[in-house]
């Protein structure tokens, strides 16, 4: 398959965007289509200071790569969660990420959890019921509360992660499972700050993984491939797992699911449907004589005077 | 495992409830759940002129039959819609419900397309563009009308139909897939009739599949085992294998699903939330100082402080 703008090999077809294209214009697309997303929603304006959270992983490395590229100011935070499990993961993760910022002239602070708190991340969820359940969710209060701290004691106006659209659609699938209202209600490409709290923005939302995997592999980004080994088989991996099932018998699926959403949101949620519905007009079709909303004839008597 | 009312051996277990139950009391429990439903609902008061939509299959020859059991007058309406397919699919579904209403005295109504209106559903899907892609949207358009007209000429108050959890969840992710706010507000266990349409109750939407297949084993109701040729692989049913690996993995999460996105919309969907979220009062954690909305320390230091 050739690339749509030259004659060069495609390196990436997108299905869902009828968009294959080669190495060159595959990384010009990424970089434009992160710039559209942040204007889109109002994310940035090159006047903030900007704090980008940064693990080693794709995602998070791939963005602060972009934001350098479009000349957004951003530093980098790495925390230190100590996991170690015998593949030294947190020590890798550092590792990358420190070259990554060296190889580029980009500040990364760091902060050790360990070193602050006396104890590992693991450590702190083994100590605790909720971490022996579900680690991840300790080790989510502690980043959030480290990066909101770090950004507020550095001066940084907002805080950047790399959550991709596959992170968010699992997210909103799972809080529709428990009809979580007060997460739905917050899950947003872009949070305004508010008494203390840092403003946060996804720039990466309606990027595919495949696409910040791509982006991270075609630019030559060494980051670190293995997921966290706490993270394997928890709820919203095991979501991710259903929602690619679906993308791969409706390609767009995903992109589709998490759009809506926003509009949906946006538009005050089901308040227009309950109005039009209260308007919503029956009158007798013109040939059956049945109920319909149909202007002209009913879609029964559409489908049968085919 | 034993019965949890007598000391028979279980005939099924039904782990979302924690509940083994032997025949007896698994049909007595069947039977008294629809029973609840039903008021929970609102559904019926004895005074309504019901007619059961009837397709041979589990569901639909169980309702009739616990609606029968329950002293619901209730008619059977059966649509020959013409499938064969070499199964003979459409008349050995008449077949058998045409002897399940005989045993038990009941009244069948019987209405065949293909004598009506001059082709059977494959024919007619086979020649519009909305059937070659999807057959099972022209067949429910047919079935819609057929039902409403037969209900109305026959003076019924009210269309019962069989549709189970497992059908429900998977439509509920379907309209969400597609933010379908038109289809999400109407879905809905009890429809009420309005301008010629006649109201609409799901009594068995509480149930899953395997519940309601189970007392029509139990019960030894003789149903149609196969499915429609037509509708393998249609997207209602690919969406059930999604939701049915999801249950595997978290037992109860269909029902919750479903329970909790009828719980919401009563509340007039987000509105509270939004409410909420505008008041939602943030204050200085009294250990780190970062904003909370706990009453007391923060998530984090609690966690800490463990």
């Amino acid at each position: 398959m050739r690339c749509r703008k030259c004659p060069q090999k495609a390196a990436i077809h997108m299905p869902h965007h009828h968009l294959p294209l080669c190495r060159e214009h595959y990384l010009e697309w990424f970089i434009e289509q992160t710039d559209r997303c942040m204007h889109k929603y109002g994310m940035l304006t090159h006047q903030e200071r900007i704090l980008v959270a940064v693990s080693g992983g794709k995602d998070s490395l791939s963005l602060w790569d972009v934001l350098w590229r479009l000349d957004y100011p951003a530093d980098g935070l790495f925390i230190g969660l100590g996991v170690d499990e015998g593949t030294g993961y947190s020590a890798r993760s550092l590792e990358l990420t420190r070259r990554f910022a060296e190889e580029r002239g980009l500040r990364l602070r760091v902060v050790d959890f360990p070193q602050v708190y006396g104890k590992t991340i693991p450590e702190l969820a083994h100590h605790t019921r909720r971490g022996q359940v579900r680690p991840c969710s300790v080790c989510g209060i502690g980043k959030r509360h480290i990066f909101n701290q770090a950004a507020l004691e550095g001066g940084y106006d907002i805080l950047a992660t790399g959550h991709n659209l596959d992170d968010e659609a699992a997210v909103l699938f799972s809080n529709l499972l428990n009809w979580d209202i007060d997460q739905l209600d917050r899950q947003s490409p872009v949070l305004l700050s508010r008494d203390g709290l840092v403003g946060k923005i996804k720039p990466f939302c309606r990027f595919y993984e495949r696409e910040t995997a791509a982006y991270a592999l075609l630019r030559g980004i060494e980051y670190i491939e293995d997921e966290c080994p706490f993270a394997v088989g928890n709820h919203t991996n095991t979501n991710k797992v259903l929602l690619n099932q679906l993308e791969a018998q409706q390609p767009g699926a995903k992109l589709n699911f998490y759009l809506g959403f926003l509009q949906v949101k946006k538009g005050g949620w089901l308040a227009a449907a309950q109005q039009k519905q209260a308007h919503a007009d029956l009158h007798p079709c013109p040939t059956c004589g049945q109920p319909t909303t149909n202007p002209g004839d009913c879609a029964f008597c559409r489908l049968i005077g085919n």
